[in-house]
């Protein structure tokens, strides 16, 4: 076997073995256990450039560079087992870098997560195999969250850090330590240059989340070429300035600096810890290391030889793995097996010691809610309120009614928490000081609000929510995106809904978020038309599965709709509903949402006294309403009334399936205006009488 | 007359000169004087108090703590004339915390802007007045960009500061120092918070913009409360890190300090300035000085008449003015009437002494294009091609074929160039060291690139682009927005624009966006069907006015459309047309956008094979063929032909309209999959079968 790929791997071992018995840190360390923890890095970075030149697609440089830092990760700094990977006090990982999800795959493998075999790997980019472009959250176990958009996962983890905080404080008691874990990211350039990240490492600093440990991949290289061109802050400054805890390591091949790097950012408690590590991109790669053309594309089939044979692999074959450097990440990979069976034992006396609380972050961890809560929501009578009831303030009521019942359920907002009514107001703040109170003051930091509520909802037993003026979703749309391909469930309140909210203006006016918001796959809206459909809403959110919830509420007061009169107000989980009918086939339907219905309710009335037969519908979700089977569909919206009339004050786009080619709208197609809420519905024709003259037209009447 | 306001204010002036000898710097200036500027700022403050309180809605707090700042800047710092708010060269000011507007609108009336009077004060925030929430361009001379969505001022200033630096290194010639204004802004915590403004900062101290003067309000306050509950970072270490000249000023009532603070940041050329400046919000209100109560809520009939009288107003008179004051500002606000005058002749000598650049430079400032750079759009033939082109690819030969003729066409990418196909091979990068290339490397920032490129669009005479992935246009949706409600006209360009960027898979396949686009008013959103229409679209979007245009691109390469056999490619500029018909009334009508157009020209060959006619429209803008006349409209998509089948790579949202009741769509309604794009669009039903599949059962066959 003498000249085997093998053979040759072995000598190589010996000859950096010899190598790094210069080094005087290696002396103390097993000389045979240097070989092969190079051969284990090189494994992966040879693996990572075969599965890139096979797909002939893919990011090749980044896992190259950064299989040493994968090493310390999957072998010594994090807490997992690779046979049980959702243990609940395991250490999340995430490749913020997600286009170098090769390297999170490789370890994966090789440290035996047994959903993921090496078939998986020659399958990678390939239809709806696991190993996708960029890692999901989902597809793969030891996956903690989908990433790919940079600053996502920089973002995310903060959400980590707080829900592993936020459940210590809970749960923890003197002698069950029980949630202790730590949140590690691999982060690239792009992804501390991007906005996001920048909210998000404020936030961290701010609130001293000492259980972040960032990995920065220094680089020096994008896509357009040296990060130079466009990057040349100086990082660590910036994150001091922020308080994180800085170390910057020159060598990022010196795996046992990384080791002591990660083990001093273990030791600090009171600051996220950033380790800046400058690597190479594409090492080993003699004629691609450390230039952009290695970023985002295969190296060649001719250059992956010369990575091979330059370490010690047979170049004619691909996705070798020898068997020694399988065994020991399998051996690295179930390290974590015995401190698991310990945290079972801890577990299980902590139940008996405290079966109440165990019993709760059970029900809640798996995604149910406790019993009896949804008796808490409060009910709104007409009569009560003759001013009737702005829905955010219901909004407020309903999450204060509900709070102690949901003892995880915990948000805040981006520095408008008294607009958006979302303190709950018997529990402190989550600061500095206290990392279990509930309220979140995300400050002026939409983006990161957005990212931060996704990683909350990513630790199991937490039920986050968030909220901003509706405008301001804009700022937040790629978490929600991403929030909706995961299927988690965070809660995205929006209030200000439209230009009801007044004087602030054109910039502060929604017009087309509505439309925008519906347009994302897996997202439900939910626009409640008023204070009891809003106690509905917000039941409906916090049931709901699979994926992210979006509540719509009012500025303004809205009319308490009787439920003597009309139909009750739980039917918004249909979407769609008769909220007021005619006696006979209606001449003509009536649709709104939120704010809306009640222009339909009382134009319905004076259509009556016209002799005019029109159907009232409240369709605060058109996601819902979707998910109803045809025949409620068809009982709500029959096919043989065509005639129908739309109300919301927002973008036309997407109604027109709801009224036909016979119906029609009262929608706005331009810009708000600055003036009072009342002056500016009737400029844009949100009025009773508006609706009527319109429906007539429909009519020929 | 003892007694009256006027006197009151008379002696309060002499008090607080009395106190400022105190003061040693202020014995080198008139007493005097220093009592008609504290009258000065104290009328701005009582003017905010006044209007919020007549409005009962808006944010006294800012204006009263930053008129001393307003002093400084509308006195001595800004170089305008009032009375020609629109002169080239001079300094901008923009108030990023746009919710203080009535600094703004004070200061503009104050100094003598002649489309604001007293009475558009007296109208603050009602419908119609120029007086909006906060500043809208357009509705103020003086307002030199939009502002009140937090961040977005700030990041939109570098965008200007960049186009003073490119018009100066294209035009400014020995001896003629045409263009050398100054970017100044006020920003408040919020600004600096939002991820935006970290992105714009990084950039603009990376490229050295010496020309940017930016004070930062520091009032500890926010609308939760003290921002040290969510924001105790370190700003000025922070903008160190991104090599800024950061200065501390503790007091922001102390004018000659920040005069002199000033005076430093105009001396530094080399780096950004960011002025920090300790403030107290609604200074002078005894109640609600330092509180979040006096940010965005009027003080209150009885607080105003506090503030009035501690700065010795009457508290019973309202929107008071002292003649004073009036005149001592209308003579700052002609300070630079001279200076424009003098600029004037130098600009007078300059067009004689270089005829053909200030040709170019009236040209471009005024909107207008030079004549014959359409001719240089390349044309391609399907013969030429038999490959295809990639749209983007297109896209890149055209910009590079008309950069010549357009000398201010620049632009660049999100670190994407190689990518989204943006380079102008000829020219050199706008970098630190050359403030005349017009190559951008913004950085892996999409949302700064967004706000930046609308500054540059800010600046009269530059045509800014900039690109990334179609997916990434949900990083920079507000400044998209702040753009179509400015109605000014960067080009925002979008490739990878379908699940047919391939493997990169589901976080990085748009499905939503070009719906989420559409919804915006006001932006005019274009998707080429090949080569051909790709040329088209640059001119259209180059001839656009009244807003921004997003030009939408492919990665892979498109069947070359024959123009001897189809509709010319320039009939894109009319959004829908004919592009193949057939000689009956149509069955069907086949409409699509970009690479799913030629899905639907080969379709129809073979329907017309089965005998079924089938109209192709190639659809690739909305908004373009909701402009057309009826008629027209009515040629493409005549009402009598209902059946209708579009196919889209996206999302159905808003295509029913099109469609009608009768027609069907075939379109995306999830995220897409990670695999090679032909693989992905077959999965998704894009192939030429699926449509005859469809069209048939539309028709019943």
């Amino acid at each position: 076997m003498a000249g085997s790929p093998r053979d040759k791997l072995v000598s190589r071992h010996i000859y950096w073995a010899m190598l790094r018995i210069k080094n005087p840190i290696f002396f103390i360390m097993d000389i045979m256990t240097q070989g092969i923890v190079q051969a284990g890095i090189n494994t992966v970075r040879v693996l990572a450039a075969d599965a890139v030149q096979k797909a002939n697609s893919g990011h090749p440089g980044t896992p190259m560079s950064l299989a040493p830092m994968g090493h310390v990760l999957w072998t010594s700094a994090l807490r997992y087992n690779a046979k049980s990977p959702h243990w609940a006090n395991r250490d999340r990982f995430i490749l913020s870098a997600g286009h170098a999800c090769m390297l999170q795959y490789a370890y994966l493998y090789l440290t035996g997560y047994e959903d993921i075999s090496l078939e998986d790997l020659k399958q990678f980019r390939q239809l709806h195999s696991k190993t996708a472009g960029h890692p999901e959250y989902g597809l793969l176990a030891g996956i903690e969250v989908t990433t790919g958009p940079l600053g996502q996962g920089f973002a995310h983890g903060i959400g980590m850090a707080i829900g592993q905080q936020y459940l210590a404080s809970r749960y923890n008691k003197p002698g069950f330590d029980l949630f202790n874990y730590h949140i590690y990211a691999i982060c690239s350039d792009g992804d501390l240059m991007e906005g996001v990240s920048a909210e998000a490492a404020s936030l961290a600093g701010h609130l001293k989340l000492g259980n972040i440990i960032y990995l920065y991949d220094d680089n020096h290289i994008s896509i357009e070429g040296d990060t130079a061109i466009a990057f040349n802050e100086d990082v660590a400054k910036r994150f001091e300035a922020y308080d994180w805890h800085v170390q910057v390591l020159p060598d990022g091949n010196d795996v046992a600096a990384i080791q002591a790097a990660i083990e001093r950012a273990k030791a600090e408690t009171q600051r996220p810890s950033l380790i800046k590590v400058r690597t190479h991109i594409a090492y080993g790669s003699p004629n691609k290391v450390d230039t952009a053309g290695a970023h985002g594309a295969p190296l060649g089939v001719e250059e992956v030889k010369l990575v091979k044979k330059g370490f010690g692999f047979d170049p004619e074959v691909s996705f070798y793995v020898p068997d020694e450097v399988l065994s020991y990440y399998h051996a690295a990979g179930s390290r974590g097996a015995k401190e698991e069976e310990a945290w079972n034992t801890l577990y299980k006396n902590y139940k008996e010691k405290y079966p109440e609380l165990a019993a709760e972050y059970e029900t809640l961890s798996s995604g149910q809610l406790p019993g009896g809560w949804q008796e808490k929501l409060p009910v709104y009578k007409t009569e009560d309120n003759p001013k009737g009831v702005a829905t955010r303030k219901a909004s407020g009521d309903t999450l204060n009614a509900i709070a102690d019942a949901l003892p995880t359920l915990i948000g805040g907002s981006a520095d408008l928490a008294p607009s958006t009514d979302t303190n709950l107001k018997k529990y402190p703040s989550f600061n500095f000081d206290n990392h279990g109170g509930r309220n979140f003051h995300f400050g002026i930091r939409e983006h990161a609000m957005g990212a931060i509520l996704n990683g909350m909802a990513l630790t199991k037993g937490i039920l986050p929510y968030g909220a901003t003026f509706l405008m301001f979703s804009e700022y937040m749309r790629p978490p929600i995106r991403l929030a909706a391909i995961m299927k988690i469930r965070p809660l995205f309140v929006y209030t200000h809904d439209s230009i009801g909210l007044g004087e602030d203006g054109t910039t502060h006016q929604p017009i087309e978020q509505l439309a925008a918001l519906r347009a994302i796959p897996n997202l439900t809206v939910i626009r409640p038309a008023d204070a009891n459909e809003t106690a509905q809403a917000w039941r409906v959110g916090l049931e709901h599965k699979d994926g992210p919830v979006v509540l719509v509420f009012t500025r303004q007061n809205l009319l308490v709709l009787d439920q003597n009169k009309y139909a009750k107000a739980s039917n918004l989980e249909k979407g769609a509903y008769i909220l007021s009918d005619t006696g006979k086939t209606p001449d003509i339907i009536l649709l709104a949402t939120g704010s809306e219905v009640e222009l339909i309710v009382k134009a319905q009335e004076q259509l009556q006294a016209q002799g005019i037969a029109a159907r009232v519908v409240s369709f605060p979700s058109w996601e819902l309403f979707e998910k109803q089977d045809a025949a409620y569909q068809e009982s709500v919206l029959p096919k043989t009334v065509r005639k129908r009339l739309a109300v919301e004050a927002g973008i036309a786009q997407g109604w027109h399936k709801w009224v036909t080619d016979e119906g029609d709208t009262i929608t706005i197609n331009r810009f708000g205006e600055s003036a009072p809420a009342e002056q500016v519905f009737a400029e844009f024709g949100f009025t009773v009488d508006n609706v009527i003259k319109k429906a007539k037209a429909l009519l020929g009447k």
